[in-house]
């Protein structure tokens, strides 16, 4: 298979060097010249649980040609639209296209690009580091679970094994959409709060005003979840959350880490602001995440990025 | 008349300072015992557009004994309760209540201990500092609006008589529960947001999300409002909400000052908390006030403040 890796940051360089060490052509795309060029030159240079370096071709999205017959999605999310506006050339009537971006709504934007039955969905836990240009660190184990929009089981079996070839550890699960749900519940509940109140998730989960918070906010990612999805654990969720919460509690969550501490642009319009845009469609009122999305625009506005 | 001052503070020493330069018998009450001490050695210190140095009587409210004609309540708004409570004694059939605090639903505390017919409250525009115990500076010029809940013109007339006579420039005014709202809103929609957000007014203000919220904050206020008092002059209100934003466009409310500078807690209970209390009994649902609420607790518990 000619497979394209959209977005060649961390996660994108893990993936791409593991399926190179298969039998299928692997092309990375990006737009961070420093990145590009030093692959180009040496190499991608991989630390951490193997010492590695491999030739892989690395070009500017624009820069694509050949159909693909799989491209990996692994942009930052609000990068996404321009990546598949600039990839449009390679995706053709047979290309699967699969995303592995965290937050919610991105089916959304893959269906003004790609046929509904060519639409894959996924979400992994394979973690990875970008030490510098051309420099991936790669600890740990991980997984991945994918779920193809219209359930062609069959269609996506030869993907599901070209990713086992790569120790990728991938799986067909009908329940990915759930799972992508789920851990959007976690990011949304406790992403903006503990960023707009500067403060550690146990610090949140420790009182009762912050449980309401979280309370609030989950109460409107359930409904419209169940809107959109149908059946929901909303029980299961909660109880991920609590455990979560728990697991984290001496923690900044990602968000607060963006926002707070590196001064750069959340990822609050993939949680919470697409809980607003999906309860609008279907008219459930979003009062507590149109109330989060606002602040952290507004954050973000004051610090001048947006 | 024999009037009480419950709550000697920066307002409290101002009131009781220029109404001791009447015929009327003033007497001090407060908890502060440094503050009860140096009054009562060296009398009370006014610096400021004027010096000097008066013997005013000061007690705490639980020793006094003396039937009053009548109280200004001017303490903390969460004193209020236990101030009530603590001056029973003094409350008799004809003792005429006034507060002069800010916020929301102090009225409804008044009603636990005094008779509808006796309880008025105001607003005013006066500013006092207290500088250190004893010794309170007063500076600029203001005014009190005041009016009686049962609508007693007459019965008030000579309350309004005797501040006027002490240079504190009274008025009944039958709209003073449209100003307390008013007041209500412009702090309810600016102190919590840039309390929560870390922003100046102007920076609130400057941005489109901050708008966002601050049009939330005001709908409830507005909707509550309009169940409790009936008419209330939306337009109007927003309109002083814009210009007040405009004028302070470089500060930081004193929410604010409150919590983020002082690590002090809040008045939040009094301004969105109390829209949310009064929202619930006539089934409005008020979740902007509601978040904020619980944002502002958050913090608070954080701080061990509550």
């Amino acid at each position: 298979m000619l497979v394209y890796i959209a977005g060649a940051g961390a996660m994108g360089c893990r993936f791409g060097y593991q399926l190179s060490k298969t039998e299928n052509e692997v092309i990375l795309l990006d737009n961070w010249s420093a990145h590009i060029e030093a692959i180009r030159q040496d190499g991608l240079l991989i630390t951490g649980d193997v010492e590695d370096r491999v030739q892989l071709p690395i070009m500017l999205p624009t820069e694509a040609t050949r159909q693909a017959d799989l491209i990996i999605l692994l942009t930052k999310a609000d990068q996404l639209p321009k990546m598949l506006q600039d990839i449009k050339p390679i995706i053709g009537k047979e290309t699967k296209v699969l995303s592995l971006l965290n937050g919610l709504g991105h089916a959304t934007t893959m269906r003004r690009f790609v046929p509904e039955e060519n639409i894959m969905v996924g979400v992994t836990i394979w973690l990875a580091g970008l030490k510098g240009p051309g420099h991936a660190h790669l600890e740990g184990t991980g997984s991945i679970s994918l779920q193809d929009l219209t359930g062609q089981v069959a269609a996506v079996a030869p993907i599901v094994e070209m990713f086992n070839q790569a120790g990728l550890k991938a799986q067909y699960d009908e329940n990915v959409i759930q799972a992508i749900w789920q851990k959007a519940c976690v990011n949304g509940t406790m992403n903006p709060t503990c960023t707009i109140l500067d403060c550690t998730i146990g610090e949140l989960f420790g009182t009762e005003s912050g449980l309401n918070l979280v309370q609030g906010i989950f109460k409107e990612f359930i409904a419209v979840a169940k809107a959109e999805v149908g059946n929901i654990d909303e029980e299961g969720i909660w109880k991920y959350i609590m455990d979560a919460s728990k697991k984290a509690a001496s923690h900044y969550p990602s968000m607060h880490q963006d926002l707070v501490q590196h001064g750069r642009k959340t990822e609050i319009d993939f949680l919470n602001g697409a809980v607003v845009f999906k309860g609008k469609r279907v008219g459930i009122p979003t009062p507590y995440c149109q109330m989060v999305t606002d602040m952290i625009h507004t954050k973000e506005s004051i610090l001048g990025l947006r």
